[in-house]
């Protein structure tokens, strides 16, 4: 089972865990807010990695962001479903607008 | 196959492609700093939707942090099986810690 | 007059005019999860400029980051007076922590 | 004399001081993307403040985006002055096009 969807699941579990054991749990007691925060130092943190930093810490962080978004989408009952749905739809489009112009 | 790692040879594709044409090629040739750039910037337009915007605007907000990301990864020769590994390590650990603190 | 002090008063009279004309009355206009979201995109731009640029871009993007602020806070209400008073007890209360510590 | 300037003129004096004393000083020891990166995390929680927190806590975050902003410049040897002057150089440029704009 892919990685990203496994990780979808476990965030949805750890949400309704015991906040004193759990950083999603905790992250969700806190509320919105914090969590949007917290994604969004990571994107910062993210982009300092890529600028000035190497691969390993690139790695690292890009697994933060995707952890935090995870948490923040299941914080707006966003399934990574209907991202990838998005992602795909976007691919389709694009994939037609490229025959297009190879064929004019 | 994947809906992500499609769009990332998708993304290793269109990276050689003409500029002109492809966003994907005109970022690369804009080079890494622009790249980051989007990404953060992408990464604050997901923060905004989720605090005030609705459910739709979060899916279109996230699905371009994800297609940014890969772009990014990719302008640092980062795979994306590097970080979903990176994920699964920790999940791993994460699992151990939580089944330890279960027996004790 | 101290310039942010003067762009204070320019942000607030602008706030006013026609959004067809007037940058800030465009803004203002669209609402703060807008305002929040180029004030954000700006210190992204900000934090590329200082990672990977030169400083007449760093420049540039921290006077962008600064008329930002100033309209994120005048669409809270939010005085610079009462930013500038925040900062002067920070520094109050560190000089005495560092006069503190040099007496021990 | 100006908050801000007198803010400066501390943060280039802790830049010398011993950073297992000063903040500013183990910022400084710490490197540029270090202070980049808190810079840009401060700038996230001020637009989380903005949206989804009251006057006091947007007070506070605005103050912390100050002062990470002037340890920035002061690690690229930009001065305050030149990004006032960068200010105060496009409002003149803003006023003469308002006026440009009422005499057509």
């Amino acid at each position: 089972m892919d990685t990203l969807f496994r990780l979808e699941n476990t965030i949805a579990d750890r949400r309704r865990a015991d906040a004193a054991t759990s950083y999603v749990a905790s992250l969700s007691a806190r509320g919105l807010p914090v969590i949007a925060r917290k994604f969004g130092e990571e994107a910062v943190e993210a982009v300092v990695a890529a600028l000035a930093q190497d691969r390993g810490e690139l790695i690292g962080e890009a697994a933060d962001v995707l952890f935090h978004l995870l948490v923040m989408l299941a914080e707006k009952d966003v399934t990574l479903n209907e991202v990838m749905a998005e992602l795909d739809r976007r691919e389709g489009v694009s994939g037609l607008e490229e025959k297009a112009s190879r064929s004019s």
